[in-house]
């Protein structure tokens, strides 16, 4: 395709880009001058939450009317809980406050992976007052040195948006500013409050105008450009074309959007693990998950041998696409982003897949016809027979499959439990969430009760958790948490004595893969719980018995809290973590 | 005194003073130089274990002779055991080896409190090959983005040395630099292994010389002028002098020096809450805390109205110093550290302690008649007579005072347990721990077992924590570690419902200083222990079922972990909180 034109294209896509940026900041920044000053005051802490529930944010601080307390046993576990919380309130953000330096930093790994993996939480540090850092005092959490501004400049590294609030005039503009960043751009941002702004009080006049967290308008012209190159590839692709959803149709706000999409244009439509449930798993022009040498053979040899692949909100990390084992040819691909469209090898800053969708799906309606010929495998995955009463993967995996109901948010612990889902149909409306690019172990005990939280609050079905014995012990206290706020997950709890993917990625026989067996049916009410009443909990040993628990209608229902341990022999894992684990054992050897 | 001298002497001593630090570093550097280059070779990793082993430590990786591994539940855990290690252990240092991203930046918090209290230890972090780093693959555990130094880049913030190993090369040196600043700086350093150097061969003839961990010398002729400096103070003060111990006399291995310095010259010597335990409580000459206004009204006199006071390894933090309420006139005082001494308003950069102190003693020694006329009031604590049976703080701790032994490891939680020792004296050989000046709470778990396994080395006497049933909430999972590595710590936990400290410094009734009652007693057997056989839990709610299982032989023995559950008033602390919280509330209020 014409080079030169590209490049222009490229160049006049950079500026417009940034003039849009700049116009969508003014939407929110200018509001001030465009209302007249009010008389109306109103407290910096109660700006910040006003802004947070016009976001939708319905679990917070309390001595708010509308928003209710969490609190956590440690401040990783929040910042875990605020990300499952943003994952399932699509729309609005996970919050995290910690105090100074020992409570912010011990979220430091939470909120890099809210990056990692683009979701929006606002992390809000009360800092010392605006005195104190100007004199520095040896106050306790300080480093001693009078180095105040230590952690904010590590935090930089880890969020998109950061500000400190110095005064009350600035104050209402840098937390809208702060805000903003974090919604549009779908990643945590950093907001330090002073004790002594906390109280302050500041007019009420910006809250008039709700954030702008639309993304910015795409350029006309190189938009309806970039519309005409796909439109022509499409064509001489003979319309064989594939489309590939992935985690950023879901972060970045568009899953309406791609849904008309495929259900208009009736193209196949296949997801990347991270774009799992993007895309309803029950819709019959819907192939499964295609994750490279991974992929079951069928959708294998579908993607890969289509003419074209339109690929919505792409994330290549290594879990994501079976260790960088795609084999589709660039000259094949056409990608969509949140900020940025690339065809083939050209790519168009600035063009963005919210408002590129809208328009493709309108030029590509009339081409359903032979989108339709396309045939897709359907993705499904039964349950095998297996002469024994040993609870293997390959059995567990299609049997909890059965289990899901529409609307169930389902949370998986990186490695075993995320690799054994993969290949399980969820149910319509059903969330996944799983860490596959950040994969901190641990995450899925604290998303669990941020998720469980968020799906309480808009009427989603129940929230079940799959994680390890290994790693539960990371975050564990959650569960007391759990009990605390009356939220009432399904626990299944895969008890393999020990860290099963480490084993997988190296020493199989390693001493330090080991783990102290803890008595899991007794943890519930060592942390708080009535056993029966608040809590009830379960070992299974066999498949009988678990599918007698799983077909139980009490136990289905979920009225509290419940955790199945479930004995599963120790060397056993999914067929797609063990792939994977060959792969990136290769990859992570211990050689030059 | 004359300034302009003073000035001088400044300007030199600081050239003299990076003069020492490079002849320093020499040493240890050139020693690749001096020796013929050896055929023996041996791998990175375990060029790394050999020089841990040098500085004595014993507790570390797996597949080591003389290391051994100690696994914990998570990476923040990790971290407080490597601190607490470290402090049992002076001149040795602590050791925690993380992942990448999710496991270092776990650890952030720990790291930077070992920053904050001087604590020497070592983070050791396993990261993607040397190959990996320049093609920036978009592996699990990264930022997604391609900045594989994001992560390095934060933790220069809280490290006082940090390196990454790029080839075999320089790696030698490059750890011998890294381990050296470690030691002689008592701070934490950095450290990246990349998965391709960690077999690679090098020579090991740098191991032949042992890493200089000594501090750099002094100049001779600022350090005589800084003693007769000292010495006519001395006179002019007429003797009257009081000796002040804090933090780095612990911390930067002077303890042996204090010693010296205060049995020979039989000054009066009191101690800052950091400095508890650098010199005998049981010496006649010592006379106790000394804590500005919180201090017990004869300290406070003794100690600012001496006419001088000689400070040695000062940090002058809000809980160290009574909220900073020192009444004693910079005129007064002569303060020693570890690179630098300051005579009234005179700092003398360089001029350490470690070399001063035998000096400083010489000259003093002759001083020692008049010196031993001032009187010391003995430093005691009786057990009051209270004629109720509710466990209160004015019982409790001198109570439990009576059941300290020599050689006791006492680590107490930040808040109401570290305030509740201060006034109780400790045996002879007893080692304090507390995080007074970082303060993250949770931290006193996963530093007791650190601290058990330290004094199980050294053959110290028993590990005995004191946490609140709030603090213990956030690490609480290391319990487990504790029984599976075999430490018996006794653990006394205080029970009162809540965030005590919290309540004192604001919202003595705020829902979110409560949390959720947890069956104490049933923790130990949940974690995996054996009721009896590896562990014992009891609960005494009265000061008479306290003061019998304080008598019980067998209890006091600590032949297994054991968990004592004591049930206190919600509103009730010890004196010293009570002051301090009251002068910090006034600091920290919500106020311009």
């Amino acid at each position: 395709m014409p080079t030169d034109k590209t490049q222009i294209a490229q160049v006049v896509a950079s500026l417009e880009a940034e003039l849009n940026r700049l116009k969508h900041e003014i939407t929110t920044m200018g509001v001030a001058d465009q209302v007249p000053a009010a008389t109306e005051t109103i407290t910096v802490a109660d700006y910040i939450l006003e802004r947070l529930k016009q976001l939708n944010v319905t679990d917070y601080v309390e001595a708010h009317p509308t928003i209710q307390w969490a609190s956590n046993c440690n401040e990783l576990n929040a910042s875990y809980a605020a990300d499952g919380y943003a994952r399932v309130k699509e729309g609005s953000i996970g919050v995290l406050l910690t105090t100074f330096g020992v409570g912010e930093l011990s979220a430091a790994n939470g909120i890099a992976g809210s990056f990692s993996e683009h979701v929006p939480v606002l992390h809000l540090v009360g800092v010392p007052s605006t005195i104190q850092q100007k004199t520095k005092p040896m106050l306790h959490h300080t480093l001693g040195d009078g180095r105040f501004d230590a952690y904010h400049k590590a935090f930089q590294e880890f969020v998109i948006s950061h500000g400190s609030l110095t005064d009350k005039v600035t104050a209402a503009a840098e937390i809208d500013r702060v805000l903003t960043e974090c919604v549009v751009k779908a990643r945590p941002a950093y907001l330090m409050l002073p004790t002594d702004l906390v109280h302050v009080q500041i007019p009420k006049t910006r809250l008039l105008t709700p954030l702008n967290t639309e993304p910015p308008a795409n350029n006309a012209d190189i938009e309806g450009f970039v519309l005409d190159e796909i439109m022509n590839l499409i064509e001489k692709a003979d319309r064989d074309v594939v489309i590939l959803v992935d985690a950023c149709t879901i972060r970045h706000g568009v899953r309406k959007e791609v849904n008309e999409l495929v259900h208009k244009t009736k193209f196949p439509v296949y997801a990347a693990p991270m774009g799992k449930t993007a895309v309803s798993e029950t819709y019959e022009r819907y192939g499964g998950i295609y994750v490279g040498t991974i992929s079951s053979p069928e959708v294998k040899e579908k993607v890969e041998n289509a003419n074209l692949i339109l690929a919505i909100g792409g994330v290549k990390s290594d879990f994501n696409t079976g260790n960088f084992t795609y084999h589709i040819d660039t000259h094949r691909v056409i990608e969509l982003h949140s900020d940025n469209t690339v065809v083939q090898f050209a790519s168009f800053p600035g063009i963005g897949m919210k408002h590129l969708l809208p328009k493709l799906t309108a030029r590509l309606e009339t081409l359903k016809g032979d989108a339709q010929q396309i045939e897709v495998p359907r993705f499904t995955h039964p349950v095998p027979q297996e002469d024994n009463e040993t609870i293997s993967h390959s059995w567990l995996w299609p049997r909890v499959g059965q289990f899901f109901k529409p609307g169930d948010v389902v949370v998986a612990e990186t490695g075993t439990s995320s690799f054994g889902v993969l290949d399980v149909p969820f149910p319509d409306g059903a969330i996944f969430i799983s860490q596959i690019l950040w994969g901190s172990i641990g995450y899925s005990v604290g998303s669990t009760l941020g998720a469980a939280i968020a799906a309480r609050d808009i009427g989603l079905n129940r929230t079940i958790l799959f994680v390890g014995d290994g790693s539960i012990q990371l975050t564990v206290q959650e569960l007391s948490v759990m009990m605390h706020v009356g939220v009432k997950p399904i626990i299944f709890l895969l008890n393999n004595s020990g860290y099963t993917i480490e084993r997988y990625l190296h020493g199989k026989h390693a001493k330090y893969n080991d783990i102290t067996n803890w008595k899991w049916t007794s943890l519930l009410t060592a942390f708080g719980g009535t056993e029966g009443e608040t809590c009830q909990s379960y070992t299974v040993k066999t498949k009988s018995e678990l599918s007698k628990l799983l077909d139980d209608e009490t136990f289905a229902r979920a009225d509290k809290i419940q955790l199945v341990e479930m004995l599963m022999p120790m060397h056993d894992a999914p067929r797609a973590l063990r792939v994977q684990a060959e792969l990136s054992g290769l990859t992570n050897k211990y050689t030059a």
